[in-house]
């Protein structure tokens, strides 16, 4: 259990470049009936005698920590900052401290640890809550190798799950998402993403069975764990009766304080299988091939979708965005102040040996089977004239030498913070750049809709000098579609970020145009999203408002989270 | 879209072999605050309105056809019966139906195409509802060959999807439960299961997207439908926000209208690879190996355990307890009025060549792949000192000569009602048999609790004289868990039905008294197993019920499905 001490640190640490200024925002929320100062008091004195006194932050100093440092709100009066922090160490305190809310209708935030940053940090949606910081709720309660499963509670780290299983020596492996330091769970229930095994990568996907604090102070178990006793609360998910465990992600329903997750075994060895193939519209046939391929379980999820011809490196998360090595008659081309259109490039590639597309395949299992599988690969891509294959097969476990080496190791299930270090950009209009937020929609997995996803907003992200490449690569994460991830940078300019605040805004209303609706998103932009998920009259908000008031009767839990607001706080509430 | 002759005549088609007799039970429900007769024949006359006059059905002799032919609870006055019924036949109606439903109180109770047999039929659960009789809506809205995806209306059964995809020579597969004549929506909503690879066998985990009419009469897409214009419903589950579709199975929270299935890409080949070990206890290692192959993704889905030194054949759904050829030797020992102890045949099996386990792994792909993940299952499964394997690999398409020749074709995603031919069951205490009800707990996927299942609940099944074979044979449908059904008979002798539902909720409770709980019950049933999950006072329950006041505020939606009830008809109810 980390100390008190160490506790703020993490939190500091997510402030990477953050320098504190004492927050303008928290007058202009009182408008939004937030408890009165002697109100908030008694409640952190109550909070106090559940956690102990040094486990409920209030100085200007401590609460700081949990403000999110990659905000385009930053230092604005609209900046959403905490009143307060209470980090309980059990379930049974979080029981405590969600009646205590409710007794005194404190609105309350949970965080797992708070490295949420692209998507939103540890500062609430909105300001004058007090944070729940889960991390003190950091125990590895079960891992099972038999079944292949593990139980955390939300303060357990991608970093923390795998230290224990190499020190046990499972053979287990774990899906992590870029950045390694954030929670199984607050990564699951914001649905994030890793890079092996297509059925591992879905983090919401991947789980099975919930505990959960409601706001209304009760606790609940999901699946077959709501059976006493129950013997397979890890491994059947949607137990009897409704399933809920999806209310509970990308929301403000309770408080996740157990969840188990299925694992991958150990595999023999790993393998990227590329294909190349020479010209533009083969994008058409290379997609629907993949397709035909993942959802035929011959192969399991591909790593990235690459354009060699421009010179932009493998893709898919976050170094989508690096560029290698450019050919200058092309760039040229790419570059034309006329506009660029990508099939002017086929007989200049083809002539200087560049492919267009390149595509990647994580495989994984005894070598023989990847084999196999790359040679079925081949097979079906060999329909496209000119296609070209490689395939590179690694026995596992890499020697620690190799894994230091390489750029990223996320695919072979070893969380990592390297990611950091690839960042697309140093300055944006003059102010240097501190973090990004993601646009991120999801678009039909077809070639068709690649092209036109670049040619809208890949066009539309330069205009205003975003580096976002010619073609924009698509994230393969999920299953069935893809997603089109733009980053947009952060600064502590406050014109700045509002500029880059209009681009987003603008971003999301041209794709929504064109029906493609973004995955997740970060606090600033949660109800501008949520309106365009508007199908008859808003009927999805409207369903999820119902539930909300019926769950969450004082409306303490996560005011604002994905757009959900109790009814007092919606227009036209109490 | 069927004649109302015809739509009678499906109806009819699921009375297999019941005799109709006016039922006594109506006058029993009153007690539950049923619309009088004046209210519910003013509703009936509204509903006419928007179906017309042909589509509502009120005579004894048409509402006798709703009847469950398979309840436990045929003819005595607690038997489920319907007062009416009505059939729409588009989404707009569905929805004047349930605002009519809305203003007069009326119970409605929404079923597909009413062929959840031995998990309920057409019946609802509190007698005098309307029953929504949705086998009208019965179009195949999209299909979709690259993206590999159907959307479907309710009343579309697996048979016709089957056809749609064969008349246009799509190369598209379905993964059909055991009887064919059921609906895609109907039987995911039930979260049924079905034979063909495992990501597609979970058809409610296989769907996504739906549309739905909420029980206030209001139409909600979820997912990425809820944008309008949307490009990726098909593509992708959860959209944004909290992630509802799993409170629209097992429930009473809505009538889905619209849903999206993924679908499996036509294999090249189909194999079976098969598996024997030889001793009692090699269970343990060949289900642990098992679990590795499939959390690996090497194999995925097998699709039966078996027994062969006792004699039964293929296990896994339907036909698990069909007994083939028997050595007499053994079966005196497994018959020993004193006890049965599996180990004592390890040595007389060895002597006679017969092994104890034998397992079959359905293996699709290219006739290499499934050479090479066979090989692959091989090598893992030769840590069991004495395995013998086979395999049968088979072009695809198969000839119709062959398909004609099968028991079964589900393994092949070709929907059967050959099914039916494979009763274990004649009569039962002297009456004459009917029918079934399943009693199926999930129990962990290990050996030993296959071992203490049939140790357990086989000793307690066969203790009352049901055809429960020594050893039964757990259905591998789920990725993680196994299902171990037990089917009890069902005939119109009260006696003997009052029999077997004692024998039912018997090891309802011996089951949860060793935390293996119930996935999918008849409604008979459903309160009962509701209860067993008890965790922390039925805290899952209330909430169920929590969300069913704020979603269906006057209760006219399936009261008691699943358990739930709405709030005036809840023991201290208003």
């Amino acid at each position: 259990v980390p100390t008190r001490r160490q506790t703020l640190q993490v939190a500091a640490a997510t402030m990477l470049s953050g320098l504190f200024r004492p927050s303008a925002s928290r007058a202009a929320t009182t408008a939004v009936r937030l408890p009165d100062r002697r109100t908030l008091d008694k409640a952190l004195r109550a909070f106090a005698k559940v956690v102990g006194d040094d486990w409920v932050f209030s100085s200007a100093e401590d609460v700081a920590l949990y403000r999110d440092s990659y905000s385009l709100l930053w230092g604005e009066p609209d900046e959403k900052v905490a009143a307060a922090a209470v980090a309980p160490t059990s379930t049974e305190q979080v029981l405590e401290v969600v009646r205590i809310a409710n007794q005194y209708r404190i609105p309350i935030y949970p965080i797992s640890t708070g490295k949420n940053l692209g998507y939103g940090g540890a500062g609430p949606v909105l300001s004058g809550s007090v944070v729940l910081d889960l991390k003190r709720l950091n125990r590895i309660l079960e891992v099972n190798e038999r079944n292949a499963y593990a139980v955390v509670e939300p303060g357990v780290s991608y970093f923390d799950l795998y230290n224990y299983i190499q020190e046990r020596n499972l053979k287990l492996w774990i899906d992590c998402p870029g950045p390694g330091w954030g929670s199984l769970i607050g990564n699951a229930l914001d649905r994030g993403l890793g890079y092996t095994l297509a059925q591992y990568r879905n983090h919401f996907e991947a789980h099975c069975g919930m505990e959960i604090v409601l706001p209304t102070g009760t606790l609940m178990r999901t699946g077959m764990g709501a059976m006493p006793n129950a013997q397979t609360w890890q491994q059947f998910k949607t137990g009897y009766g409704p399933w809920v465990d999806g209310l509970f992600s990308q929301s403000n329903f309770g408080v996740v304080t157990k969840m188990g997750f299925w694992l991958m075994p150990q595999p023999e060895a790993f393998g990227i299988g590329r294909v190349y193939v020479p010209r533009y519209r083969d994008l058409i046939p290379l997609v629907d091939i993949m397709n035909r391929l993942e959802a035929s379980h011959i192969l399991q999820g591909f790593s990235s979708l690459s354009c060699p011809i421009i010179g932009t490196s493998i893709g898919g998360g976050p170094s989508a965005m690096v560029p290698t090595q450019q050919d200058a008659e092309i760039m040229a081309i790419v570059n034309d102040p006329n506009g660029f259109s990508p099939e002017r490039l086929d007989a200049i590639g083809v002539k200087k040996g560049l492919n267009f597309w390149s595509c990647d395949f994580n495989l994984y299992g005894p070598a023989k089977l990847i084999d196999t599988q790359w040679s079925c690969a081949q097979d079906a891509f060999a329909a496209i004239v000119g296609a070209r294959f490689e395939l590179e097969i690694q026995p596992l476990p890499l020697p620690k030498e190799k894994i230091d080496a390489l750029q990223d190791t996320v695919s072979l299930g070893i969380p990592t913070l390297r990611t950091y270090s690839t960042g697309p950009l140093t300055d944006y209009d003059g102010a240097a750049v501190v973090g990004h937020v993601f646009f991120s929609p999801v678009v039909p997995r077809t070639g068709e809709a690649v092209m036109a996803a670049n040619d809208v907003l890949g066009k539309l992200a330069r205009s205003h000098g975003l580096p976002v490449t010619p073609i924009q690569f698509p994230n393969p994460a999920f299953e069935r579609a893809f997603l089109f991830v733009i980053a947009l940078p952060v600064t502590r300019d406050i014109k700045v970020n509002q500029k880059i605040r209009k681009i987003f805004a603008e971003l999301v209303q041209v794709a929504a145009a064109h029906g493609w609706g973004e995955y997740r998103t970060t606090p600033a932009f949660y109800d501008e999203i949520s309106a365009t998920y508007s199908f008859n009259d808003h009927a999805l908000r409207r369903f999820h408002e119902t539930l909300k008031d019926a769950v969450d009767p004082n409306g303490i839990m996560s005011a604002g989270r994905y757009g959900i607001w109790p009814r007092h706080l919606r227009p036209g509430g109490e």
